[in-house]
């Protein structure tokens, strides 16, 4: 692309630096910023920057806070003998909306990943070995994803607190509620169909 | 969605006005600058704030730019005589990157719809005129985009620039280059017999 501005180019190029967003993309949400009022690019760059700049990580579960504690771990009424393993954040946002949950979390940020060069030593692993080590925790759900960097992290962590007395669980696969069974996926219909709960059970849930 | 910090909260917020932008998009873009450098977000920051607060806008054609006359107007090799009516600074580029048309532009900067409450006096029409008046343009290509408000435009403009000793022409449409016919659609494929060119004339844009 010829641009007519170097401004304009230079802002084009910073904003395609995002993921998924091409040349064009960023293109069109410059010029929508150029029709906006001028305080609206001001209020989107200072709080890029000061998100960037303040940020802090939770020093127990590496959530993104404001606070050096977040406010799950921060909360007494939270059970502290439970903790769910999640990859990043959004994993944190999403089991918090269903309500279900009044554990901890633990997030990893990421997943083992030799394809990309990810190995444990970049996850916060060593800081949840040390948490189960000291025997606050009594059960760990492990709520990765289910591809084989997410068993691998799963397996990997797994056998690092074998032997201590904390049972592990995994969350459920299966067909989702509301979805028809034609259109389930064999991998997921047949686990859901191995992993079959007591009919009682699943009254008890709604 | 239940953000764990009000400064997150506050960045996917800002991000999620762009258009085309959601607040789940927003968050992936701000998660991913979270883990690159810090010095991306500045620069991103910068540009941004460094293009709002300091473009400028050619003060003949209102292209965008970074002086007060843009480059393609402030070159002697162009012809001043014709001008090109377009909507904005993307159709500028995109009819630059042919390399075919040596005159100059005239952004408008949008089209007449009432719908939208975009009047005449919105647009930069009344330059147009003034300069259509000064008598340097001999002719002027309308660009608009074939919609209702873009006829609209071009009629407005036509109407005000009727008597002067100006010829006024609009670009072909037809079907792409290289396109099946059976695959256009009836209005273009109509159009493009209607407006059928010589065939010595197809040769010669080769």
């Amino acid at each position: 692309m010829d641009f007519s501005s170097k401004l304009l180019e230079n802002a084009v190029y910073e904003i395609s630096q995002l993921p998924g967003i091409g040349k064009r993309t960023a293109l069109r949400l410059v010029l929508h910023l150029l029709k906006q009022p001028e305080n609206q690019t001001n209020s989107l760059a200072t709080a890029l920057v000061s998100l960037r700049s303040q940020i802090k990580f939770c020093k127990s579960c590496h959530n993104i806070s404001d606070v050096d504690l977040c406010e799950i771990c921060a909360n007494p009424k939270r059970d502290e003998n439970i903790v769910c393993i999640v990859e990043d954040i959004r994993d944190v946002m999403a089991i918090e909306n269903t309500g279900q949950f009044r554990g901890l979390y633990h997030v990893l940020g990421g997943k083992i990943s030799p394809m990309e060069g990810i190995g444990p030593q970049d996850l916060n692993i060593s800081s949840l070995i040390a948490k189960a080590k000291s025997g606050i925790i009594k059960e760990i759900i492990f709520a990765l994803s289910s591809t084989m960097e997410g068993d691998t992290t799963n397996f990997y962590i797994y056998k690092q607190i074998e032997g201590l007395e904390i049972s592990t669980s995994t969350i459920a696969r299966g067909v989702a509620v509301g979805d028809e069974l034609e259109y389930a996926d064999e991998v997921t219909l047949g686990r859901s169909i191995i992993n079959r709960i007591p009919f009682e059970g699943s009254l008890k849930a709604n």
